[in-house]
């Protein structure tokens, strides 16, 4: 039997999720819930209905595992732990630092009602953590570095469209090639926030609109840009909507560590995504640890848990046979 | 209290899991066992004793976690299974092929035993067989590339060695920078043997021994040489020594796969290593499996396990709230 699925919440997530599942022939979509008028809501999937938000719970029996995906600023705080009453959930709350606060919630609620609550699914949290965790395990004595990008980051984009006289932009964070080719030689530099990454904007300024200005402003920015190398390239908008459409994003996990009686040797354990469609990729993972929390919660389970905490067969399609036989 | 370790087995194998506890303050070595005259056997720990193999049994209460670092072709197959009954065990069981089989015989005798035997650990099979499998549980529709290298070739090493005229001989294992990048452009190529990697020989001739015939005939050895480009370099021993006496290796795993409604967008997971010591390398995984034996141990749980059973977590010795706080 397929594990029935709900998604909560359709927007750049929930498409990916919805795409993610018609990948996975163990898993079937049976209900999207939105907070618009779901008459308004043009889903992929034929035959599956969508409902407004508050009637989810309606329809508990017929879901084993809903998938929220609102923001982690203002929906997740509150949706998952609500949702953990009722459901086996997944959310990909990412606000790193509120991590810890967020589980408790959660853990407190899924344990109360028996459910499983996988939190902070994706990739950064979510496999980016996984290859620190596991490189931190192997090499105790060590370094890690993470880079970002070359990818869009959304919330550096909406800053430039906050400036005066933007009418729209597009921002790239890119990783330093020369301080990659310095970790990976094994030299364990101190990395300034400057060397790591330079900013690329890509920006459409409104008519008559003085570019000059635009520019210095975007660079001094505090906390999105002043700490960078940043460009900036005023385009059209038909160039952006040509050239720049798509959310590609990835990045580098590296662990440079060493081993011997003496730390004679060194080790280099490198982990990269190149990623065409950044939600797609994150809905992606999360539809694996949707099918782990399943399986947690069918061996009785409970409580919040990570990716941390998932035997990693259960993210797979994969008889633990096979995965033995084929891929061990 | 420590988690306390014997070693069966002083190679360089067991040199390298003696080197990776003295990195892990939360274990330590209490015995190792070999199969020679005690006596003969010099370690680099104060204080701990090496045992004759048979004795081992006779320990089995000051041994929370035996690791066992015999060879895969006959030492393993028998030695897992046996100290299985008595111990909590991890090997490094590497022959692909006869994984399921030796997975069935340790699994027997463990459950009988209530034990956990944690086997193939290492990098591979062990971290990159992960790495194949969290990737293909994220990206379904994909292909997998397994790449090694550059680094030593135990086996192909010793291959040259039996050619009569010589001395002394290393082999590397190059993976052919054309295919890598092929597979990283989203391409999905498909690759000879020939094409995915070389090998590189470092031949010390006897004196007086035909240079020509003995390259002619590594380069035409069915299975090891016959099927790969391989360039042969006659040094002398000296510079063997100087220039080729470390163990190191590495590789690459890169799973291509596509995501979308019409599997429209691409995306490239790559996970490498490289490794100045094989053996140091791989007895560091193999020391994060035990504490994570233990642990399962401990949970009552009981009979074989893989690196696709343990919960990641159980390889870290930091707490899991510290984990969700400073890695996820």
């Amino acid at each position: 039997m397929s594990i029935r699925v709900g998604i909560m919440g359709y927007g750049n997530l929930g498409r990916g999720i919805e795409c993610a599942l018609k990948q996975n022939s163990d898993m079937e979509l049976v209900a999207v819930f939105s907070r618009r008028d779901p008459a308004t809501v043009k889903i992929l999937t034929e035959g599956v209905k969508v409902y407004k938000a508050e009637e989810a719970v309606n329809h508990k029996d017929e879901i084993d595992v809903l998938i929220l995906c609102g923001g982690s600023a203002t929906d997740l705080p509150v949706q998952t732990p609500e949702f953990a009453k009722n459901f086996t959930v997944v959310d990909s709350f990412d606000t790193h630092a509120r991590i810890p606060e967020h589980f408790a919630n959660v853990d407190a609620v899924a344990k109360e009602n028996g459910n499983v609550a996988v939190i902070s699914a994706g990739w950064d949290p979510g496999m980016f953590s996984l290859n620190r965790l596991y490189a931190n395990a192997i090499l105790p004595d060590g370094k890690d570095y993470t880079f970002w990008g070359k990818g869009v980051s959304q919330g550096h984009s909406d800053a430039i469209r906050r400036v005066e006289g933007v009418a729209n932009a597009k921002q790239y964070t890119v990783p330093v090639d020369a301080a990659l080719a310095a970790v990976r030689s094994g030299a364990n530099p101190e990395l300034s926030t400057r060397e790591k990454h330079t900013r690329e904007c890509y920006v459409v300024a409104e008519e008559g609109a003085d570019k000059e200005r635009i520019a210095a402003e975007i660079k001094s920015m505090p906390n999105y840009f002043a700490d960078y190398d940043t460009t900036v390239n005023f385009i059209t908008e038909e160039e952006l909507k040509k050239n720049h459409a798509g959310i590609p994003h990835g990045g580098f996990v590296i662990r440079s560590g060493k081993t011997g009686w003496n730390l004679e040797n060194n080790h280099i354990i490198e982990y990269s995504l190149k990623l065409d469609s950044n939600p797609e990729f994150t809905a992606s993972v999360i539809v694996a640890c949707a099918r782990a929390a399943v399986r947690m919660k069918n061996e009785g389970m409970k409580g919040c848990k990570t990716i941390f905490d998932i035997p990693p067969a259960y993210l797979c399609n994969i008889s633990a046979e096979d995965l033995r036989a084929h891929l061990l």
